[in-house]
């Protein structure tokens, strides 16, 4: 495992285009606008036989013909030219380059044909079939996406192109910038493993978000996602949860995705936070990104109505958060600040009539309880009290989203009536959510990531080589079971070998007849 | 089991007010106001001792001073007053009203005063503790919710105020009306299933929503729901999920949650569509409303881009809805349509660089198979293919929403791009989707809805009264436990009871030695 020539695609100096093209709708012009649009600073060589000129710069008809050597050359002609173009420019120099041709296949050769060319100078490929890689702070767009990303601290890593391209989109009507956008593709050399080692040490990253149908190298993966995970937040859908899914990624990405229980417990080690839809990858990037790490995370909440308090309960414990109990003198603090019929324990109900002031007093109060890490604030509209000044109170108590150091999510339910008091939040930079499930999922990330990074320190990075079971037991026991056919233990065997590693299980004992049973 | 004075409440001719008030920001006060803004066109008869006048209507100091008997009366005095009133109101000639006023509980037994004084004239009581009921269509807005829900064809029951009042916010923002919102409170008197079986007959309501924090009434609630079930749909929030939201539940309302899982079943057998979330009651009703009753909901996926399809594939298995399995002439037709590389299963993946003709005829192709009763068209934004054109395509096919009398449900991912397309396919009728986890939800609500009509058709109505086990030996067996201070019965115990029941079970023996066993 190497990043080794993979910096090349960070900051190039020069771009050559194979396949440039001036085709309306073609993917050689879509490139060539992308890498105009995205503007590029260093040089821009076009390669194509067919024109002299694309968009004013010369066009060369070969590799061999180039100025120089490019720092980063983009491929996008047909699939057979691919080796071929990867040695000449091998020969030439470059080490590095995107291939956004599809076709290349282990079945028709090209693949390793690719691979072959490339192998003699470690010319580092990113694809093929990919839809290519955006740099927005080196200003280099070397993709066909159909838009250009703003800089941000977001690195995108994706196994398909079209959904790549889908959360470009998304992010650029939140205003989310990126780092680094890549579509893998096909990951014929340079895989996620590779570029979570790349990522890990990029200043400009500071969570990494991967969308994943397969894992193609898990022990590579593995060792890079604990360490980039170390540094930042990782955060992953990998889909194929279901036979079904894994059924379709087969044929879409021709990957293998395995038991997504392996896949899940695997993640969870490498200290990867995994979320299971799109939406939620930005908005666990947002949670967890925006506080300190948490050694816990028992959540205390604040509501003025109990409705929207059980709703939050009840998601929280579908996703495994944490529940604070008030502490005694939380709850006589309270006792004095609130009406008598109060909740009297967490969710704290505030009574739909509660003046901001009562709001502020009870944030507060929870806030103080050493038994609370974290905290949901939420509203609902009544005809009695304004949203608006409610959120006016919290964010008066807020530091950089947090209230005695302790992470502040919020909910102000509605829409027409909760927008303003989400605004107020917001621009005092307190995390703002529209549905108690989105508000609960949010501080299920902030549980989940500091589970995450438990997992993390405690388990060494190998075990695999320490353990010394009685293998000659396990092995007579597994020769036996194939010898007559069988690719199932017994329950006794199976125990025998579970015993065989250390590990202890009841005392079985196998009796014919009744009398021995006695 | 009665609806009998409910009717008093859809839309009454005159209304008094109790405890009406032009103190700003008081419950009498918002009421006087919700009563004008919703323009109600009856008589309007303010009632406090301390007014002689308000909003230039002349106010009464008691019930029997009134003019007449109001039709509806609104009642938010102090606790203590209100069986009074009760029964002023009750001998004038009034038999409904809807009690604002919190704190008549059980314990200060202002709750069975109330009742008693209701009693004699069969007076129905909504409330009390609640924020009011609303029926736009009759101009009606007694409640002192914040907003005035504008006319529409949605139903909303819920237990808590606050929820109700989200929930009208969220709705206005959507351009969603209601047919009535009833926030029901502790419901001493009338309760949901009173309130389904006024709803079930009521040609303006086209589909029930429930917010349950408990089942107060369980009989009464299933046989309401199911007769309601089988005329329109009705969907439910019902919280107290877990453990931890049911003790918040109990503190929120009083009310003692249940098993979930009993729960769960019950809302099944009562035909009812159960969801999670509040955003997913109005897309569940949106969706189930919008199209006839089907069958079976397998579901047959157009997509270009395959990862939007494998999160979608992954979303359907978690939600336990159907895919199509295409048959063999629909992917010759689509051999025929499509370039080589097309997936040749079902999600169909049309690749990214597909025009509008190739999505209208994959589209055409799949709404013709037989296996498929359900469509779900997804599009990725590229830089190949426009995002717009291929929602023309789609909607072109649609007549009211469907395609061959197939639902059609629609997912552009993306933001920026996706917005136009997204408007296309909503102003040609076709429902739009912003996230595949919100697609494969609805996908979802059109198979849990199937799933629970057939359910409502194959369950008698009621198994209560026929059931004639050997009714001796279970009392004896069940006896035979409590004496010996057991709250649970031996497995062979529990056996014998099930097959008293004429419920075959494996035959159990007991034996006391290794021979007896022999």
């Amino acid at each position: 495992m190497t990043i080794r020539n993979l910096e090349h695609a960070v900051d190039p100096k020069s771009v050559a285009v194979f396949g440039a093209s001036v085709r309306q709708g073609s993917v050689g012009r879509i490139i060539m606008e992308n890498i105009a649009a995205g503007g590029f600073e260093g040089d821009v060589w076009p390669v194509n036989p067919k024109y002299r000129e694309i968009d004013g710069r010369r066009c060369y008809a070969t590799a061999d013909q180039l100025p120089a050597a490019p720092e980063l050359a983009v491929i996008a002609t047909p699939p057979r030219t691919v080796p071929g173009i990867i040695g000449e420019l091998g020969r030439k120099g470059t080490r590095t380059a995107v291939v956004i041709s599809a076709g290349l296949s282990r079945e028709n050769g090209l693949r390793q044909a690719m691979l072959d060319a490339a192998k003699p100078y470690l010319f580092r490929v990113i694809g093929p079939n990919t839809v290519g890689l955006i740099v927005p702070h080196a200003n280099l767009n070397a993709s066909f996406a159909h838009m250009n990303p703003k800089p941000g601290v977001l690195a995108l890593l994706s196994q398909s192109g079209a959904i790549a391209t889908s959360l470009i989109d998304w992010a650029a009507d939140k205003e989310i910038g990126f780092s680094h956008v890549v579509s893998l593709g096909d990951m014929a050399d340079v895989d996620v493993g590779d570029y979570l080692d790349l990522l890990a040490g990029d200043t400009r990253t500071r969570a990494i978000l991967l969308y994943l149908e397969s894992i193609p190298n898990p022990r590579k993966f593995m060792s890079a996602a604990r360490a980039a995970a170390r540094l930042k937040p990782v955060i992953a859908v990998k889909t194929g949860r279901h036979a079904a899914g894994a059924k379709a990624a087969t044929t879409h990405t021709g990957a293998l995705s395995g038991s997504d229980k392996v896949v899940d417990a695997a993640l969870g080690r490498a200290g990867i936070l995994r979320v299971r839809g799109l939406g939620e990858l930005f908005d666990a990037a947002e949670t967890v990104a925006r506080f300190p790490k948490l050694e816990r995370s028992r959540v205390g909440i604040v509501t003025n109505g109990g409705g929207a308090g059980v709703l939050a309960v009840d998601r929280l414990a579908d996703l495994r958060a944490e529940l604070a109990e008030l502490s005694q003198e939380t709850i006589e603090r309270l006792d004095k600040a609130l009406p008598a019929n109060w909740s009297r324990a967490n969710p704290v109900d505030i009574i739909g009539d509660a003046p901001p002031e009562r709001y502020g007093a009870a944030v507060a109060a929870v806030a103080d309880d050493s038994e609370t890490d974290a905290l949901l604030v939420m509203n609902c509209p009544t005809g009695l009290a304004s949203p608006a000044e409610a959120a006016r109170a919290v964010a008066r108590l807020a530091k950089d989203g947090m209230i005695n150091g302790k992470p502040v999510l919020t909910c102000w339910l509605g829409e027409m009536t909760a927008r303003e008091g989400r605004r107020i939040l917001q621009k005092a930079g307190v995390a703002s959510f529209e549905t108690p499930a989105a508000a609960a999922a949010a501080v299920s990330y902030l549980s989940d990531w500091s589970r995450a990074q438990k997992a993390l320190m405690r388990v060494p990075s190998s075990l695999g080589e320490d353990i010394r079971g009685h293998s000659a037991t396990v092995r007579d026991m597994l020769r036996n079971a194939a010898s007559k056919g069988r690719r199932m233990l017994t329950e006794p065997e199976a125990k025998a070998v579970i015993k065989a590693y250390g590990i202890p299980v009841p005392e079985t004992i196998v009796v014919r007849t009744g009398d021995e049973a006695e």
